[in-house]
């Protein structure tokens, strides 16, 4: 069916059945698909005659309310957009030298970070199947770099293994599978797989395993080329006569199993965290940026939303200058437009004055709560990481309160770099929290140089970021759980009169972009087909 | 030892015992070394006095050749190049739009392809272990990005398993992993195991295998969200009420055993292919070409060596111009030096007049042959691959005469790209080294749409480099193999008179330029001693 049958033919099904009825109806069209490559995403047909211009209120300048706002203007609305902070992207941020931030407790932070370094304290990473961020980048030319995930040469450490040495990943990796692999081909040649593999498979699960598992021509781990071709060499190949590599020697599988460290092996073999990663070149920003771009005059910066209130003729937001300090001041205006595209966080929203709401929708708003986390960005005189360590990008482990330790995946082999020196969830994220931002510092220093003894010698500056003290989050993500999923997720997602939802809370991608994207998609076509309807 | 003390003693060495003790003794004190991390290469101390501006003639402008001359540069030594093609670099080199090469045989193409596109037919990525090729970007300021070598998302092909049809790299390793995982989670609950793993060291296997395999609660591969957290879903996670995500089905270990595909997953975990891996920004030939700057005036391009005599006194090499079409012309010249570096592919050098060689380095330079390989590139329209599959980047494999295809890893979600189309070795490689050019693309193009259909619909041009039919290398390189190098290479290694070999022929890295990079190392070692020593 064409664009304007289809239009139709849903317009009839929200008079007779409702909305919920049309929702099923637009997802059985494949409407409402989840991100798709190579797909635009288009509301559908746009506005015609008496609905053009219509006024929508966009509520914060996040992915989420930007791809609203610039969908719907593309549609043919006309957006304005009430935003907190002086810059849009929300929790999509990138701070870099003379930035200055001040988080709850009225602690204020300025970078020192040099020209071209930077840190991410919101997202970091787009992977290769959130298509919904990568058609916004390639629409708006954001160009891209690989983000290194996974690092074979990055360190994998625990305080309680090896005397708190760091391993290389790629000596755990080696001898972990080679270890299962081996004991694995010891059960098939000893025939006790009661599996049903017959004798030809058997015959290719053991060349499977010893391709796999680098295992010798007894199906053995022992040290030789096969490992060392896995875990490295105790020297490696060189020119000349003089040139021959040195094999190393696989540790047994109890001291692998007992350090623990294989709990990181599995990290980047998950769908978010498969390479190939990316990051826009110069810091995450350049994407709301970018999407703020083709919205000029429609942002309001310094707007603190104070109270959101509906009726059946339309939605009334009352707003308030607000500093960089935090601090609100002068009268309290009010915009009023025909529908609302709410993309604060829960967290935020839960704090306003709400008028007209459902008392599900207010329900839901107040059941999520909000998962704490961390991030710290040290910069360095030197690249010792890359110079004294060969670790060029990715990320190291650690059972330390820092958590990990993620090198720049930029200006390889530039001189000085910014190192995120933590990144950290759950108790060690409140521990930090509570710290003052020159503690939190200090601390992360310290404990980094129990992996890199070169902090201490080589840092420069720090700037941390405590999701729980931002102002315009108090919190990282909304932090589901499937009871709270099933009672409440649906009532939050579905429009309510002239107000829907927008943000990474409203998908099943929490703490993502896309999920930011995918929700304001999901909104607006909600949104829009209420307008179309009315 | 300072470094006055140190020649002090590596000459007395030399004069009591002859060269091979003193390179025992230069190996002792640590100066014969592999690439270290952040270690620049400098042969020790220079040239005094009567030494100072000693001439040596380097032959061949490859990496190898051009790390000679300038590391001899840099020590007091005056340097003169002699190159075959028109420009620096040998293997390491890049086709863009407007390059002309003419092979064996007279075929000549011209690269067709847009501007900012590239191919770089011989070596395309460097590991992040070797440290001498990254210690010259780093010197000259050549900018690196990061080389996919790994993309879960890319496919592993095999015309007699699943009808054909690609599959998602992510697929192939979750089922194999998971299916392997299973299976030996099975034995160590039927307490099977005869290794001596104790009760606990059983329980972390278990939970070892279950977190590495995505296995469910009973250590079963089942279709859920933690297989297809490592698979992929039949429908991802989106926003909204409608965003749930949809589980896919594990295949059965049989399927995966029987497909052969397994046998491609081993790749990224092997030494040199472990993630993360570079490129130079906008070709390989950036390295080479930023060698070459630093040797303004020394290089002497198209000049084809026909002849090489030493004598006690000297070397005197013979060289006639030769044009990009390969054909020699004009008078034969002489360039005479004290000393000579002989940077040629073995393959080229067992060819030409050579007098006052030893007859064991004659012999060596004649037993080793050179591997065949053929690389052709094919620019389209349109990035397809990105756009309607999500492959952005890395390597696809199959079991087709072009064995992979390489998307390119720069410019993402640019509108036209260049695929590698064909990256073949062995028999395959013969077949496309006997087509004609225009042929070979055209095989290319057959045989990759079966992986792409969308090949013939965005096709633009292609161009190809069959390594046998390279008139400066005549192979790809010098395939080794351990009998052979037990008889030859050391002899192959070690300074005959006045003439060192250096290439990646003489080292344990073949094929790779870091192997050019430290037997270069080595060979002018070798050669300054000597110098040091006469």
């Amino acid at each position: 069916m064409n664009t304007t049958t289809r239009r139709q033919f849903l317009r009839s099904v929200g008079r007779v059945a409702g909305p919920t009825a049309m929702y099923g109806a637009m997802a059985q069209l494949g409407l409402a698909h989840a991100g798709t490559p190579g797909k635009t995403f288009a509301l559908d047909g746009g506005l015609k005659g008496a609905h053009r211009g219509e006024r929508v209120l966009v509520l914060g300048a996040g992915v989420a309310g930007l791809v609203s706002a610039l969908e719907l203007q593309r549609a043919g609305y006309q957006v304005e957009i009430l935003e907190y902070n002086q810059r849009p992207g929300g929790r999509s941020w990138t701070l870099r030298g003379g930035d200055r931030y001040t988080e709850l407790g009225g602690a204020t932070q300025e970078c020192r970070f040099d020209k071209g370094q930077y840190l991410n304290p919101g997202p970091w990473r787009i992977p290769y199947h959130h298509h919904g961020v990568l058609s916004y980048c390639k629409q708006l030319g954001v160009p891209l770099q690989p983000f290194v995930q996974v690092n074979h040469n990055a360190y994998l450490h625990s305080q309680r293994a090896f005397g708190g040495k760091p391993q290389r990943m790629r000596e755990i990796a080696a001898d972990f599978n080679g270890s299962i692999d081996e004991l694995l081909a010891k059960v098939v040649q000893q025939h006790q797989l009661d599996q049903p593999l017959d004798n030809d498979d058997q015959a290719r699960l053991l060349d499977a395993l010893r391709e796999m598992g680098a295992l010798d021509r007894e199906y053995r781990l022992r040290a030789g080329p096969q490992v060392s071709e896995r875990r490295g060499y105790v020297r490696d190949a060189g020119g000349g006569a003089d040139g021959r590599p040195q094999d190393s020697q696989p540790m047994g599988l109890s001291d692998v199993l007992r350090s623990g460290l294989w709990r990181q092996l599995s990290n980047g073999m998950n769908y978010e965290f498969q390479m190939p990663l990316f990051q826009p070149v110069g810091g995450m920003d350049a994407i709301p940026r970018a999407l703020a771009r083709q919205l000029p005059g429609r942002i309001r910066y310094g707007r603190r939303v104070a109270a959101i209130a509906q009726d059946e003729h339309g939605v009334t937001v009352s707003h308030q200058a607000v500093g960089p300090d935090g601090r609100a001041s002068g009268p309290m205006q009010q915009s009023k437009a025909a529908w609302c595209v709410c993309a604060l966080p829960l967290s935020v929203l839960g704090q306003l004055d709400l008028g007209g709401f459902s008392a599900a929708v207010q329900e839901a708003i107040e059941a999520v709560p909000y998962a704490a986390s961390v991030k710290i960005g040290l910069q360095f005189k030197r690249r010792f990481w890359e110079e004294d360590e060969a670790i060029y990008g990715g990320i190291s482990y650690t059972d330390l309160p820092i958590q990990l330790i993620g090198y720049p995946n930029y200006d390889f082999q530039a001189r000085g770099g910014v190192l995120l020196g933590a990144y950290s969830w759950g108790p060690n994220a409140f521990e930090y929290s509570a710290m003052a931002p020159a503690d939190r510092v200090r601390h992360a220093l310290a404990q980094g140089a129990k992996i890199h003894p070169q902090y201490p010698a080589e840092f420069l500056s720090g700037v941390s970021v405590a999701w729980h003290r931002s102002p315009f989050t108090l919190g990282c993500f909304a932090l589901w759980d499937e009871p709270t999923r099933a009672r409440h997720y649906d009532t939050l997602c579905t429009m309510d009169r002239r107000i829907v939802l927008a943000g990474e809370h409203a998908s099943y991608l929490p703490a993502w972009q896309e999920g930011a994207v995918l929700s304001a998609h999901n909104a607006i076509e909600q949104l829009h087909r209420r307008a179309l309807a009315a």
